[in-house]
Parts: C-alpha cells; sequence; structure tokens
C-alpha cells in the first residue's frame, strides 16, 4: 500500500456531553442519539466522511464501553480501526494516540483528518469539497484547519483569524493562520464579526502524521515520547498493556491548546455554507428540525398544540405531550425525566447536569 | 325511628370532569383523585361530613362502574346507601331519585342535605355548623341554600342575591333568596361583588323531603311521576327494573334551573370563612397546596426548580421533573399524556379534551 493512499477520517467518538440532558447521558453521549432522525450523529458523520474516505481508512476514536455499540452501528468499519480511550485526556491525546497508530501503520506520509462525531452539516457535497481541499493543503506540509463561517457573534465558539492569503486550494480560498482566540465575550465577538476574516473553530484538523509528530515532539514532549512508545508496540502482544500503562500519565489537553496555538505553518480554508451546527444545546436541535406552522418541532411524541408557538418537544412514542399557550419552549421528555426549559436558556441545562452531580443523583446523570 | 333522627347527606358522586386532564378522566373522575393528600376529594367529602351526619345517614349518588370503587373507599358506608345512577340526567334527577329512597324509607319529614362530592372546604368545624344551621331553617319548610362568601369576582359561578333577612338560625344569618343569577360576565360579577350582598351557588342544599317533592309536583311533574314510581319500588324485587325502565326518559336538568329558581320559600345562609374551593382548574389545585419558597408545589415527582417560580408539579413518583426559568406553569405528568400550560389559562384545559374527542383519541380521555 502507497503512503499516498493512506489517507484517514479520525472520528473523535468519546465525549459525554451534557448539554442535551435528559435525552443524552453519560452512558449515552450525544453522537449515539438519533437526534434528527433515525440515524444516530455517529452514523451519519460515518455516512458523510464515505464521500471521502473508504470505511477501512476511518479510526474511530471512543471509549472501551461505547467501542461494542458503535461497532454494531457500523459493521462496515474494521474492528482494529476502533481505537479505545481509556479513559478522557482531551482532544491531544485522542490525536497523538491516532498519529501513533498511523505512523505505525503508513509512516510519516500518512494524512489524517479530525472529526467530531456529533456534528450536523447540511450541505454534505460541500463539505467533500473543503474536505479534499484541506487534504490537499495538508499534503503541502500545513496543519489545516477547517473554519466555520460565523452566522452571528457566538460567544461558545473559538474564532480563527485569517492572516496571509495561500490562494485557492481546489477553488476554496486559504490563509495562514493569524491567531487562535478564545470563546470571546459577547462585544469582543460582535467586533470581530464587524471586522471581518474570522472563522469559528469547529475543531477539524488536517494534517500529515509526520507534521503533527514534529509538533508534539516539540511542543508536548511528554505526549510525545508515549506516542513513541505506542506506535512500537501497535500490532505487538504489548500495546493493550502499553496503553494502559501510558494513558493514565499523559496530560489533558485539548489540541488546540496544545498543539495549534503554538504550531508553525498553520492554515485555515474557511467554509461557507455548510449548514454546520455542533448540535450544542436543545435551541439548536429544534433550529435544525422541521416544524409546523406554529414554529413547533415534534419528536418521537404525539403532540396537540393550542396557541403554542416555537416549542420543541422531544418525547417518546405513545405519550401525547398537550401545550396550551407556551411558546418557545423545550420540552425533553425521557422515562426518567423531565426537562421543561425557555428555549433561549437552552445552556442552563449544565446547571441541571450539575445540580444532579451535587445531589449525588447518578443514576440520571 | 323518628322521622326527626331521619337526616341525611345525599353526595352527589357521579361527574366526569375534564378540567383536571390528563390526571382525571371519564373512568377516574376528579372526586375519585388524591389530589390534595393521601385520600381521594370523595374521602375527604365524606370525612367531613361524618361530622354531622353518621355513615349510615350518608347516601352516595353515583355510576355504576365507580359504585364498587367508592364503596370500598369508605366500607363503613352501607351498601344499600349506594345510589346507582344509571346514566347522566343532571342533578335534578339525582335529587329526585334521593328524594324517591329517602320519601321511601322515611316519610316526608326526612331532611336531607345535597352535597357535592369534590369540593375542599378548608374550615370543616365552621362548616359543620353552617350545616346544622341549614338543616335546622330547612326544618321549618325552606329550601336552604349554602352561599359561599365571593373573594373575587367570579364568571365561573353562579351566583345568590339575598333579600329579605329571616334572622340569625344557631348563630348563622339567613336570607331569603332574591333570585339565582347564572354565571356573569366579567363586569356584572364585579358589579355584583360591589354591591355586595351575593353569594356563590356551590351547590349544597337542605330541605324536607315533603319540601322537594312538592317542588318537583309543581315544576317537573314528569320527574315527580318517575320519582313517585321509584318509591314504590324502593326495597321490592322491582327496584332494578323501574329505575332502568325510567331513567332514560327523565329530562336532563340540573336541580338549579329545574327547581330552585322557581320555587317558593327559598333560603340562604351566606357562610363566609369555610375556605372553600370547588378545586375547578389546576389553577385552583396550585392554590391549594403547599409551596416552596419560590412558589412551586410539587405533587409525587421529584422536582428541580432553577429560576422557576409559581409553578404546579403533578408529577409521578420517579420521573425527575426540571425546571429552568419557567415560571407560573402548570406541568401535569402522566403515563400517557403531559400538560403544560400557563395557571392563567388552566381553563383551557377543556379545550385541549375537547381536540381530544374530535380526533378520536378515546384512550386519553
Amino acid at each position: 500500500m502507497s503512503s499516498l493512499d493512506a489517507t484517514y477520517a479520525v472520528v473523535m467518538a468519546g465525549g459525554g456531553g451534557t448539554r442535551l440532558w435528559p435525552l443524552s447521558r453519560r452512558r449515552r453521549p450525544k453522537h449515539m442519539l438519533p437526534l434528527l432522525g433515525p440515524d444516530s450523529l455517529y452514523q451519519t458523520t460515518i455516512t458523510r466522511l464515505q464521500g471521502v474516505f473508504p470505511p477501512e481508512r476511518i479510526l474511530v476514536v471512543t471509549t472501551q464501553d461505547q467501542r461494542e455499540a458503535l461497532h454494531a452501528q457500523t459493521p462496515f468499519i474494521p474492528a482494529e480501526n476502533f481505537l479505545p480511550e481509556p479513559a478522557p485526556r482531551g482532544t491531544a491525546a485522542v490525536v497523538g494516540l491516532a498519529a501513533a497508530v498511523l505512523r505505525a501503520r503508513h509512516g510519516d506520509q500518512a494524512l489524517m483528518g479530525v472529526f467530531p462525531a456529533d456534528h450536523h452539516i447540511g450541505q454534505p457535497a460541500r463539505f467533500h469539497g473543503v474536505v479534499r481541499a484541506a487534504l490537499t493543503l495538508a499534503r503541502q506540509g500545513y496543519l489545516v484547519t477547517l473554519g466555520i463561517e460565523p452566522t452571528y457573534p457566538a460567544t461558545g465558539y473559538g474564532y480563527i483569524q485569517q492572516g496571509e492569503p495561500l490562494g485557492q486550494i481546489d477553488g476554496w480560498p486559504a490563509y495562514r493562520v493569524q491567531r487562535f482566540k478564545e470563546k470571546p465575550d459577547a462585544a469582543t465577538a460582535r467586533q470581530m464579526l464587524a471586522q471581518g476574516g474570522f472563522s469559528w473553530n469547529a475543531g477539524m484538523f488536517f494534517w500529515t502524521v509526520g507534521r503533527i509528530w514534529e509538533e508534539f515532539a516539540r511542543q508536548m514532549p511528554d505526549v510525545h515520547a508515549a506516542m513513541a512508545q505506542l506506535q512500537q508496540a501497535w500490532g505487538t502482544p504489548a500495546w493493550e498493556a502499553t496503553l494502559a500503562r501510558l494513558w493514565p500519565h499523559l496530560r489533558t489537553q485539548t489540541v488546540d491548546y496544545g498543539i495549534m496555538e503554538g504550531a508553525q505553518q498553520v492554515a485555515v480554508i474557511p467554509a461557507q455554507g455548510l449548514e454546520w451546527s455542533d448540535i450544542g444545546s436543545w435551541d439548536a436541535v429544534w433550529a435544525l428540525l422541521p416544524k409546523d406552522d406554529a414554529g413547533n418541532a415534534t419528536v418521537a411524541a404525539p403532540a396537540l398544540a393550542l396557541d403554542a408557538r416555537g416549542n420543541l418537544v422531544y418525547g417518546q412514542a405513545g405519550r401525547l405531550v398537550a401545550l396550551v399557550e407556551v411558546h418557545d419552549l423545550v420540552v425533553v421528555d425521557t422515562p426518567d425525566a423531565l426537562l421543561i426549559l425557555p428555549r433561549e436558556h437552552a445552556q442552563r441545562v449544565r446547571e441541571v447536569v450539575r445540580a444532579l452531580q451535587d445531589r449525588g443523583q447518578e443514576a440520571l446523570l
């Protein structure tokens, strides 16, 4: 197999996620939920990636307890492509793990794209185009980030500022990254939107194994040392023991802070028109679902709305939800918990989860 | 047995009631629900009446399918005191049925008080006092209504206007009734409250069997003819067949319109301080329940409220209800239906029930 063919998607499917409680739980994280249709977000992500990557070139990094369920949802991905993440250590460790395995399999020329498992993209054909462009740029030695065109002054995302233009790559404009900007306050977000040249950081990255290896060696040498041992152990009987021995000592860090912010030769391709959403709240779920004339979106439950507008009802089959004169609410009905809050306060679900943690109500988490 | 001892409470426990849907259903009417505590409203009504009436002097008029359940809730009431109402024909027929049975048992001198099975009275000792006064006045030949002191300009109740004073009866002031006034519009209600001398009609009546018999003969002769046949049949093998034969032909009418409005010698005792409620809406349930510091009342369900005020959560054991930033809502969670509406629109539950009827969703009614 030529190294040029070794182009991989690495899907990060280990997250927990509390923002879609009570539907999402520790043991049933967001990417495993069929939130927007019959398929789970993970399945939809894999289907979308298959437009660029054949199944044997998709690695899934997940937790031990999700591995079997995810493999069952995508049986066409080889079992050895599911990499267990022994415990949450952040995306830097996940990227390091995947890079170690790919270096063992294909060497430094292997290309990897990193993707979250739980995002929505409404225009998959455009996505395939920009992913191909990003891989092209990565092949030239750049660490490439896919930037999402901001549609409002969001304070919930990091931003990427464009620098020097790198020209058109397969029809997509590319830029050197001037800087990464952490989640801003509202005023800063408005100012960046007005100024232009900023994208949202959606956590999608592209690089050769050699380039990311080099950056780990320079910026996170402790993780790099572990990665080198993992590379050696891959495919040997020592693999599992090595992973179990090294993993607990890894620094918990994101790849954004640990690598990207201090990396050399970083590029961004601002992607317009992907209809991207990280589905980061129930309000985002409402926005993505089809609605009736009154703006109510209903999933699973039969619903009856009298002068009720703009609500999301995420219910259970066979349980009627009757709404009268309530507007812009989120109603999530699960067997053991019911959540009601205004869409505009959808972010406060985290506080509910925190309160349940404080009360020790583990069964509901 | 002396006729003087023949003083009966007639409890009307046949109603359906849709205003507390989805908890109340056709087969589980409001008076059978333990709405405000461990006992059903019916049980609480019987307990309250036992302050004046011994169990063998309590008649319960109910439907055939509720008879067994109600007897099980109050086994100390003799089985023969449960009178089956073959089909809903309004309170006039119910009163006529009870009067026929009491006339057969005790003759014209028997006294009867008529009570709904599903009202709340916060001050039972005062209630006992006013009931005794009403019976005293009834013994003098009056048809007596117990008037409820209006606390706001309600449009959901009929009103009773006081006429000529009849003096103090056992310490309670009594008046001739000047007129009954149907449910008024808001302006009329406000005007009556400002004017004074009006009570709410709570459907509690007191009279001798002879007096009500006479009024039926004069005002509802068709019903009176049936009552006379029922009186003859009581205690004979022909009772059930007679009831089954006559009942379907009875006019559907309330005792208010059919008898009281046109009756002679009608009195009212305005009862202050009973803390009466007909629990006619979920808002009324909220008003009667204990509340937390934020004004939330919670029944059965464990609840978690974050910046949520004034809500009623009527839930199910073991199902958490989490509320964030929602205020003055009614949330009623039952196994097959969930209702959410503002307390101030609690009356609109009827429209939900009507919509379910229109859709033919019998299982939810």
